[in-house]
Parts: C-alpha cells; sequence; structure tokens
C-alpha cells in the first residue's frame, strides 16, 4: 500500500542520510529488510564488536607459542614462557573466524550478487577464510604441533579489508609504484656499478698486510654488495673507509663519490618522486568524500520527493518539511548538528522545499563546530570577584609555567649532584622538601582555578584536566610517601616499606612533574602550531599507520617463522669463531655487542626488532648478519632484512614526509590567514583545511551516479 | 662637444646592454674613464684572475703546514710531511692580498663613494683584509712559529663576497632563521625533558650487575644528553637501549617514543619549514634576474634615445637602427644572440626604435638555444647508402648497449670466479680475450657510427664524445699491454714489467669498461630525466654549495687549531684505560676501531672527517667521544662536532631536499607538458624553466628605478 511505500521511502531516507554523514557508498540494496540490516550492521554495536574481533585475532601474537609473556626476552635470562595449552588460542580463532564469515556473508548481501562478484576484495576476503579455516583444522589435526602457520601471515588481511580508507590509500600507493620502481632500479644500478669498481679496486694483491679492505670488506661480490648497501644506509660510513684510507688518502673519493650520489640524489630523489605523486592526495580524498555526502543527500531528497504526500502537480520535485522532520527525528547524527538543522527548518516559512534548498540545510554537517566554555560563576560579593579576576587572569597561569620551570630546575639540579653517589649515600631530604612545597602549591593553583571558572569551565579546557588529573594523582603519591615513610627530615632515609621504596616514590613523582610541565604548550604560539600539525598529521596518517601495521605484521610472522630459536646463548653454540684465542670476544661480532634479547623468538621481540632495523636501518642489520657468519640462515636473513628496510624505512618514511609537508603547507599558508581569529577553538577535521578549495559536484554528476545506482529504481 | 658625449652614450650604451646579458647591476659610475675602468674590470681576464687568487688562497690550506702532502694520514705510518719554509706561503698570501686590495679599491670607486657607505659587503670586505694584514705582519714576525692565525679562519670570506648569488643565498637562509631557531628550540625542549626522564629511568640502584645502563650511558647529565642526542641522529640506536631492555621489555618504549617524536616527527619538521620557505626562492630569484636584465636594456635605450643625432621633433623618445648597430658591434655577447639581433634588425624596415620594439629585440637573449647538428654525409654509392642506414638507426646504438651490458656481465662472472683466488693462482687469459674482443667490437662500433655520420656530426653528440674518448683510451691499454706482456693465451701470467703489472692493466681496463656503460643513460626516458634534473640541481645549488664550503673551510680550521696532534699513536700515551687486562684493546674506543687516519693534523684529513660526520652524522662522533675518555679535549671537540653536526647535516641536507623537491616537482611538471617535444635539444637554463611564470615588470617600475639610479642624470 501507500503507507507501506511510504514508510520505505522515509527509511531509505534516513539511511542515505546516514551514509552521507559518515560519508558511506550509497550503494547497496533498499528494500526494507535490508535496510534493517543495514542500519543493525553499521550500528555502533556491530561495528564495535567487529573491531574487536580484529583486535582479538591480531593480538592473539602475543600470547600464541612463541609466547611473549617474559619480563626480559634476553635469551641467556628468559624462563620459559607460559605457553597456552592446545585448543585455547585455537577456540578464540574459531570464534573469530566464525564473526568474519558472518561478516563477509551481510556484506555479501547487502551490496547484491552482482556487485559482489565486481568486488575484489571481498572475493579475496572469502578466499582467505577459506585458506585460514582449513589451515586450522590442519593445525588441531597435529595437536598444534604443526610448524609453519600460514593463516598467522593472513591475519592482517582482516584489518586491511575492514577499512575503506586503508583500500583507497593502498590503491594510491600502487599507482606510486611504477615510478618509485625507476628510482630503485637507478639505485640498483648505482650500487651494482659501484660494487664492481670497488671489487676491481680493492682486489687481493700479494701483500697480505695491505689487504684488510679486501678481506673485511669486499672478499666476494655478496660481501661487496652488502658492505655498499649499508653505506648507502650510512650505518657502516667510516668503518668501511677506513683499511682503504690507512693506504692512501686519495681512496675517500670513492666512497665520498658513492654516498654523494647514492644517499644525497638518489634516496632524496625518491622523497621528491612521492612528494610530487602524493601533493595532491589528501585533497583528492577530501573531494571524493565530499562527493559522497552529496550523493547521499541527495538520494535521500529524490527517495522523500517520490513520497505519495507531494502534491504532484509540483513541475519540479521537492520534498515536504514533515517529511524531512520525520526522517531527521530517526536518523542517527551528532545531536549539535541534528538540532541546528531542525531550528533552520523551523524559521524557514515554506513548506517545500528544493533540491536545492535541502543540501543547503545540510551543509551544517559541513561546518566548524566552535566550542563554547561554560560561563564563570558569578560572585556577588566584591572580595570574591577580585579573586576572580585575579585568578582567572592569563598572568596567573604564566606564574604557573614560571614555577612548574622552576621545578623542574630544582630537579635537575638534585640530579646533577647526585648523580655519582651510591644509592646509600643519597640524601632524600632536600628533594622530598622542595617537590613537597611544589605540589602544595599546584594544589592550591588548581583550587584557586576553580574558585575562579567554576568546576564545569575549568574542566571545559583539555589544559587544565591535563593539569588537574596529575596534581591530584601528585598529591595522592605524596600523601601516601608521608603515611608510609613519615615527613621528611634531615638525614632522611628510611628502609624499604610497602609496594616501592622510598626512592622509587620520589622519582615517579618527579617523572609525573616533568610531565607536568607540558603543560606550556599550548602557551607558545609556535610550539602550539606544530603541534596541532602534529596531531593533525596523525589523524591523516591512520590509513598509512595500518598498512604500515599490515606489513609489519606479516613480516614478523614470517620473521619468526623462518629464524625462530636462531640465537642460541653462548656456550650451547661453538663460539670458536668469535672469540680470540686468550678468550676474549672480537669485536663487533653479536656475542660482544650483547644483542641477546635481539632474537626472533616472539612477536613482542620482533616487533622491536623490526622498529630498530626499520628506523635505524642496518646497525642491527650488520650485527645480524655478522652473526650469520657462525649460523647458516645468513643469505635469508640478508634478503629479509633488505626488504624490511626497503619498505619501513625507504617508502614508509618518505610517504610519511611526503604527508607531513602536505599537511604542514596547508596549515602554514591558513595560519597566515586566520590570524585574527586564532581566539575561537575549531575543531578541525581535513575537510574543513580544504573548504575553501574542494569543488561541489555539479546536479548532472549526482544525478548520473544516482540513475547508476543498482538497487534503487528513480520514478523518473 | 656633441661628437664626445655621444661617444659617451654609445659607451653607456654597450655596458649597460653587457649588464643585462650578464643580469648584473646597473648602479655603477657611467663617465668615460669609470666605463673604460668598469669594462676592464669585469673583462674576462680579470675576473678569471681574481677567481685564480681566491682559489689560490683557499687552496694553501693544504700547502701550508700542517701540510696535507702524504699518502697516508694514518698517524701510526705517516712520515714527516715537507713543510714548507717560512716565508713561501706567506709571500702568495700577501700576494693575493695586494690582489684583493686592488680589486675592492676598483669595486668601491665604481659605485661611488656615497654608495660605498651603504654597502656592508665592501665595509666587511675592507675589515677583512686590515685583519688579515696585521695577522700577517705578526706572523712574519714570530717566524712563522706562532700557533693561532686568525687570516686563515677568514680566508673563505673573499669566496664569499665575490658571488652576488651567495650573497643573495645567505640573505634568504639568513631570514629562514628564526623558524629553524623555533624548530631547533623543540628539539631542545623535546631533548631536556626526555634527558630527565631517562635520569630518573635508569637511576643507579643498589645491585650493580643491573646498572649497565647507568654506568654506560646515563652516568650523569653531560652523558646522558649525549647518549641521548646521538641517539636523535640514530647512531646508537640498538645498543643504548640493549641493557635497559635486557632487564625488561617495557623499557623499549620510552625509547621508541623518543625517535618516534624527535626523529620522525621534529626533524622531518625541519624540512617541512625549510621547504615551506625556500618553496618561491628560486622562482624570487629568477624574477629578480629577469628584472636587472630588462632595467639594463631600458637604461641602455634611455641613453641611447638621447644621442644629439635622433630627431627632436619626435614626441616619443626613440632609437635610431644605426646607433644600435654601432652599440652591438661593440658590445661582448654570445655570437648567435648577436646574429640574430642584427638579422631581425635588418629586416625591420622602420628606421626609428620604440621602447617596446627596443625591449621585444633583446628578447632573443631569453630564447631557448636550439642545438643544430650537423647533417650526415651524403654517399653515391648505393652500398655506402645502404650501410649508413643501417649503421645509423638506433637500433645500432641498441646493440652497442646489449654488447656493453654483456661485456660488463662477463667480468662480473670473472670477478665472482676468482675472488677468493691467491694472485699468484689467477689465470688472466680468460678476461684478456673476451675484453680483446669487446674492445675489437666497440672499435668497430666507432668506425661505423663515423662511416655513417661523418666525423662532424658524431662529435657534436656528447655521447659520442664520451663514447668515442673512452674507446680510444681502451685501445690504447690494450696496444701498450700487448706489445709489453705479448698475446693473452692459456696460463698467460706474466712477471712484473714496466709501469703497471699486467693485472693492473686489466684492473684498469675493466673499471673504465665499467664507466663505458653508463652510455645507456640518454636512452632510457626516466633516467635522463632524472639525470638532467641532477645535472640543474647542481647549477641551481651552486650557490648553497658555495656557502657550505665557507662554513665548512671556517670550521675545518678551527678543528685543526684546537685539536692538532690530540690524535697520538699507540704506545706514545697510555693506553691503559682502552685495553683490559690481557692487553687486547676494548671494544668501540678509538684505538679498537683504528681510527688512526681520522686526526685534525692536516686540512685534507679535516675535510674527510667533516665529511663522514657530516652526512653520517654520529659513528665518528662517538668514537671521538669515546677517545674522549682518554684525553681531556672531550668537552669542546664534543661542541664542536654538535655544532658542525646542527650546520651541514640538519640544515644543509634539508636545503639540499628543499632545493631537489622545487627542481624535481617543476621539470616533473614540464615533461608532461612537453612530451612533444622531446626530440629536440634544449639548451636548458633555470630561467627558462620558469618562463611562462614569470612577471615582465612595467615599465613604471623600471623608469622609477632608473630615476634612482645615482650616476645616470636621465635628460627628461
Amino acid at each position: 500500500g501507500a503507507g507501506a511505500d511510504n514508510d520505505l521511502y522515509i527509511n531509505q531516507a534516513i539511511v542515505f542520510i546516514e551514509d552521507a554523514i559518515r560519508y558511506r557508498s550509497i550503494n547497496h540494496r533498499v528494500d526494507s529488510k535490508s535496510l534493517w540490516l543495514y542500519r543493525w550492521y553499521y550500528s555502533r554495536t556491530c561495528q564495535w564488536i567487529l573491531g574487536l574481533t580484529i583486535t582479538v585475532i591480531l593480538a592473539l601474537a602475543f600470547i600464541e607459542e612463541p609466547s611473549s609473556l617474559t619480563v626480559t626476552s634476553d635469551v641467556r635470562f628468559r624462563l620459559p614462557a607460559w605457553s597456552p595449552p592446545c585448543g585455547l588460542t585455537e577456540s578464540i580463532e574459531l570464534l573469530c573466524f566464525l564473526l568474519f564469515l558472518l561478516d563477509v556473508s551481510v556484506k555479501s548481501y547487502l551490496i547484491g550478487w552482482k556487485e559482489f562478484w565486481k568486488n575484489k576484495w571481498l572475493m579475496a576476503y572469502i578466499l582467505t577464510l577459506i585458506v585460514s579455516l582449513a589451515d586450522w583444522i590442519v593445525s588441531l589435526s597435529f595437536f598444534c604441533k604443526e610448524s609453519v602457520r600460514i593463516r598467522r601471515i593472513l591475519r592482517p588481511f582482516f584489518l586491511l579489508q575492514n577499512s575503506s580508507m586503508m583500500k583507497k590509500t593502498l590503491k594510491s600507493i600502487n599507482s606510486t609504484l611504477p615510478e618509485m620502481a625507476s628510482v630503485v632500479l637507478l639505485l640498483a644500478v648505482h650500487l651494482s656499478l659501484f660494487t664492481m669498481f670497488a671489487m676491481l679496486l680493492f682486489a687481493r694483491t700479494k701483500d697480505n698486510q695491505q689487504d684488510k679492505e679486501w678481506v673485511v670488506y669486499f672478499r666476494n661480490l655478496p660481501d661487496s654488495l652488502t658492505s655498499l648497501l649499508v653505506l648507502l644506509t650510512t650505518a657502516n660510513n667510516p668503518d668501511v673507509m677506513i683499511p682503504a684510507y690507512s693506504k692512501n688518502r686519495a681512496y675517500s673519493i670513492f666512497f665520498i663519490l658513492f654516498t654523494v650520489l647514492g644517499n644525497l640524489f638518489l634516496m632524496n630523489l625518491l622523497t621528491a618522486i612521492i612528494y610530487n605523486q602524493f601533493r595532491g592526495y589528501l585533497l583528492k580524498s577530501v573531494q571524493s568524500s565530499l562527493f559522497r555526502r552529496r550523493l547521499g543527500i541527495r538520494a535521500a531528497f529524490e527517495v522523500l520527493s517520490s513520497l505519495k504526500e507531494t502534491p504532484a502537480s509540483a513541475q519540479q520535485s521537492c520534498v515536504s518539511v514533515g517529511a524531512l522532520l520525520q526522517v531527521l527525528q530517526k536518523a542517527e547524527m551528532d545531536s549539535r548538528c541534528k538540532q541546528a538543522i531542525m531550528r533552520t527548518l523551523k524559521m524557514c516559512s515554506c513548506d517545500q522545499l528544493s533540491a536545492a534548498q535541502f543540501q543547503k540545510l545540510f551543509e551544517e554537517l559541513d561546518k566548524d563546530a566552535i566550542k563554547q566554555h561554560p560561563p564563570s560563576p558569578e560572585y556577588q560579593s566584591h572580595f570574591m570577584q577580585k579573586m576572580q579576576f585575579a585568578f582567572g587572569h592569563p598572568y596567573f597561569g604564566y606564574l604557573g609555567n614560571v614555577v612548574a620551570l622552576a621545578n623542574i630546575i630544582s630537579i635537575c639540579v638534585v640530579l646533577v649532584m647526585d648523580a655519582d653517589k651510591q644509592p646509600s649515600e643519597r640524601d632524600d631530604f632536600f628533594l622530598g622538601a622542595i617537590n613537597c612545597f611544589f605540589i602544595l602549591y599546584y594544589l592550591l593553583e588548581m583550587l584557586l582555578k576553580i574558585l575562579a571558572m567554576g568546576l564545569k569551565r575549568y574542566l571545559s579546557y583539555p589544559s587544565n584536566r591535563f593539569d588537574g588529573l596529575l596534581t591530584v594523582i601528585l598529591l595522592i603519591l605524596e600523601i601516601a610517601t608521608f603515611s608510609v615513610y613519615g615527613f621528611p627530615h634531615p638525614g632522611w632515609r628510611p628502609e624499604f616499606m610497602g609496594l616501592l621504596s622510598l626512592w622509587d616514590m620520589v622519582r615517579l613523582v618527579n617523572m609525573l612533574i616533568v610531565f607536568r610541565f607540558l603543560r606550556i604548550i599550548p602557551n607558545m604560539k609556535f610550539m602550539a602550531l606544530v603541534v596541532t600539525t602534529l596531531l593533525d598529521l596523525v589523524k591523516n596518517l591512520r590509513a598509512f599507520a595500518g598498512i604500515l601495521v599490515v606489513v609489519f605484521y606479516a613480516f614478523a610472522i614470517t620473521g619468526i617463522m623462518l629464524f625462530k630459536g636462531a640465537v642460541v646463548p653462548l656456550g650451547n653454540t661453538s663460539a670458536a669463531n668469535t672469540t680470540h684465542d686468550n678468550g676474549t670476544l672480537q669485536c663487533g661480532t653479536y656475542e660482544q655487542l650483547e644483542y641477546w634479547p635481539n632474537n626472533f623468538d616472539d612477536f613482542a621481540e620482533k616487533c622491536v626488532i623490526s622498529w630498530c632495523s626499520a628506523h635505524f636501518q642496518a646497525v642491527l642489520f650488520t650485527a645480524s648478519l655478522m652473526y650469520c657468519h657462525v649460523h647458516l640462515i645468513c643469505r635469508w636473513a640478508k634478503i629479509y632484512f633488505v626488504a624490511w628496510w626497503l619498505i619501513s624505512s625507504v617508502i614508509w618514511v618518505n610517504l610519511f614526509v611526503a604527508l607531513l609537508l602536505e599537511n604542514f603547507i596547508h596549515k602554514w599558508d591558513r595560519r597566515c590567514q586566520r590570524e585574527s581569529l586564532s581566539d575561537i577553538e575549531y575543531q578541525r577535521t581535513v575537510e574543513l583545511m580544504f573548504r575553501d578549495v574542494l569543488e561541489e559536484p555539479t546536479e548532472e554528476e549526482l544525478m548520473e551516479k544516482l540513475h547508476q545506482h543498482p538497487h534503487l529504481q528513480l520514478c523518473r
């Protein structure tokens, strides 16, 4: 009937508007039941459960055998970690897989069969699930004793497929690959030509004394390649040059030429290429988000305009205000926006809305939310008013900063004086007394500010919340200290009591005080700009970080599978190769550097290793290679680390720099424009940053896209 | 009289046009004698002599005591270097100073007294000369035995003041300093807060076994600061973390947090800031060059229009073609441009030129020079024509590349096979034979190409010149080898004869073959783009490089003065601190790393050190610090290296990246536009790169500037 039809239209409009708000695609089924399922699927609870499932399955790596649940990861001291009984992690995994199965079936149903076959991501999702389940069955049938678990490497895919941002980012990284590949090829040519040169230059001579360079760095092709690759990462810089340079100064020319060309030119060229490719990236992604939003709103308009209530006589299609109000009440959206739209709607005298009016109404969604702080309390007493003026004044805040600085300096002085003292010689009286004084001041400051501003207004500022929380924690710690150890007095050096020693308590208090000093940041203009840029960047980088996590996870699991147990404590292995005749260790070897905690035995450990080798390139890498001379995993480890270095350090860091440049330059330009408005706190989003350069989609584009909708049949 | 006046005007016009061509300022004296002096001063010979003088005075650092004239700089093996007798370098210096005095007086005279007092650079020049001369006198009166020579540190100033580009660049670096300082301040805050945290976290405990982290890295405030600063340069990355991390995994969080904030965010922020500041730098400098050129031409027009010959009746001022021809004939300029302008002038029917026509005539100067290759010879014989087609075809060039690649691969294979062989076991037959074959092919290729293209056309391509030269050298080497050692045969392993052993000859040939392989570059599109970008960059970077040289020189000389002789070979010093009880060396110390060649004893050495420590930051830096534990120059060395690291690595490398980004992005955009024209070889300059974005100065701006000229009195 007409009523049921109307209900359907209203529901469709609600879903389309929700899609618009969250920048979702509107290409899904639009019948009543599907709409209910769609809203349920995208409800907060459902999405939260899905997110939790992904987190759980990724986090399993820390608990599974080899588990990371030991305090140290040093193979020499580590006790055998607790390993979960067979079946525990496996049953959690099965539960996750079942949830993913549910997820994939709902998703496939909602987009419809026709679209399903076109969607490669969903196909890959199903394939991954099938492979994982098969692997799981194999695992159980071997009673968890099998060595290779493919499903572990596949896990990060679940994270990837769940984020549309990450998929989009992956696509644009993909389109940059050909050019990156050219530069990497150029680097490879550079490296191989110089390797040949080096091998010819530092060939073996008859005089064995002069052969140092050859013996250590250029003994054969793989060694030479490695030496120069590591030089490209600048990790072995003066060392690799020293033996040749010691013979003749002129040899330094070779190394300097190599690094100038490779490191200064080619590596930075990679940055330039990636920056050039990603220059428009943010803008493009914001533009496509805007298009989705406009499309969702237009779709809502179209379905509402086909409601039976509307007079058929109207030439132009239009929407009744009543229907829109009904939709708005049911739609889930930010209450501020909802109220603003309702208000505009009520003020508007007309009864019918045209498409343009309808769009304009929803522009409220794109606007800055101007944050309003609650008002200060109004005191009657003249004295209180004066107090309020004094302690609400910015100068009182500056005074607080000065006191915090004084506290920092006093801690610093005590640290310098106590640096070399034995713990037993240390006298905690001075530090205890001054900290007590400063904490009392902080408490007083907090109370006076609350008095001046009122609790609500006080808490509405993030900097005050940060301050207050730390002050309260400090106070509690201080009271606990005094109740256990008594008040400070000269020669205050009590015995260990309770959970923490006095010394630990004092250290903790000091650390919190140092941390509290960060409150000065918003007071310095440039710092504030930098910090907000960084925070913005973190928001925009989420998709990139996600992709890095995906790659990282796969690498870490592969690393564990390949190299687990490769590091064996000294004594178990024949250490003959790494020691001198008189029993001391040779320099630069794994054993001498005491890299025992760096091994591949568990996931947490692998994360730390990857961090080191990713960012600091080759230090660990060289260490592992030197260690290689003893063991036989050498070649694999080399290839593995070079691949990881390329992906994480070369490509990802450059992506990061590109985004930082993009973000910062936009922000900087904007700062100059908005100087005058700087008092108002904007809750800025990326969308807002680009607002003045964005292009509004035209009506034709929107309608064309709407007519391509696979499930929605528009009347006209 | 009128004739003399006319001569003066003509001369003025000539000088103004020459100024315009070389983008010089026109603010100099314009009377006859001064003009003659001005043309003499800016003549090629004079400028060449001045350049030579600057080179000589800078190069003195290599010869002066401590001289760099030893093969090795290793303090253990080095023989005492030849040191020039007292008075030799000093007399060269005096000669240079006298030339500089002449230079400064001519310059001051030419710009006139009024301008002289406004020109800070000239004042500083005179001051530097006075100080240098005074120091020189002191030096001689001590018979060259004095230890401190201030004039050495001042030398690079002579380089600086002679280049207007460098002065301009310095100005714009100067304007970026406040923002850079903010980020450096932020870095300092970051560093000091984390240092305090670290000192509290890794404090001395009662258990001495657990104290490793404290003992090695965080013993006191300077040590902690150094550890974290070095961590910021990522040189000691996993090492600094290992002892704490070995105790508890959670300590890694501290280090990861520190490096993420410091290294990933703050350091890259510096890049962003510098890039943002220098984004318009190239454009702005090209714009101001254009203004100078237009101004020079306009000035020439104005003086020519006041010639008595021109009819006074003309309302608009204009210039007779005859006068202009006279000026052109006498002016020094590129002959191609001169001919082009003459041609246009003759084709033009008019007798008088307006200002606009005059300017338009000289636009020839801004145009691309399209390089034309001489034509190929035309052969009569049908066979020769076929030959010409075959060997002039690009495919023949590609075949040559394939053969070169095959040669490289064969050398590579031989190198891999021979890598571990003793020199006495090596059989040079195989390599000798194949190289002989390949070199014959190269010769044939060259001859056939010359046949097909004719010698002139062949030589007009740079790639052919490169090819041909290397082929000829290879041929000569090969003939020399055969004449000394006979033809290769199995077991060809002759004794050492003549200048070089057979092995050295073969190595040299191989190196040249590897070098010749670079001819493939222009054949690969992307590589060609990259290489041209790099070449462009080198042109644009000259000013920056010059400033770096200036800073570098001053730093190097200071380093020598401060730390000369600080590195003493083992045995002379008490080595007790760096050895274990059983006599082997402790790891990570200067002695164990054998950094003997790295010392501060002479200038060439200092250059290499600075290169290492500049680019590869802290490896050497740490080494020198560890060495510091023994000696007492520690604190100075620390400050010295940190300053150098900040300037060279942090600031200069970022400047470089900024310019590279700027250049590359312009080039890249342009590549897409000009794809179709890529066959024509342009001799591109920076000016041309920006031509379509440059703004032409308006007539008003030009005239206003002309009226401000301190010496030129325009009639109207």
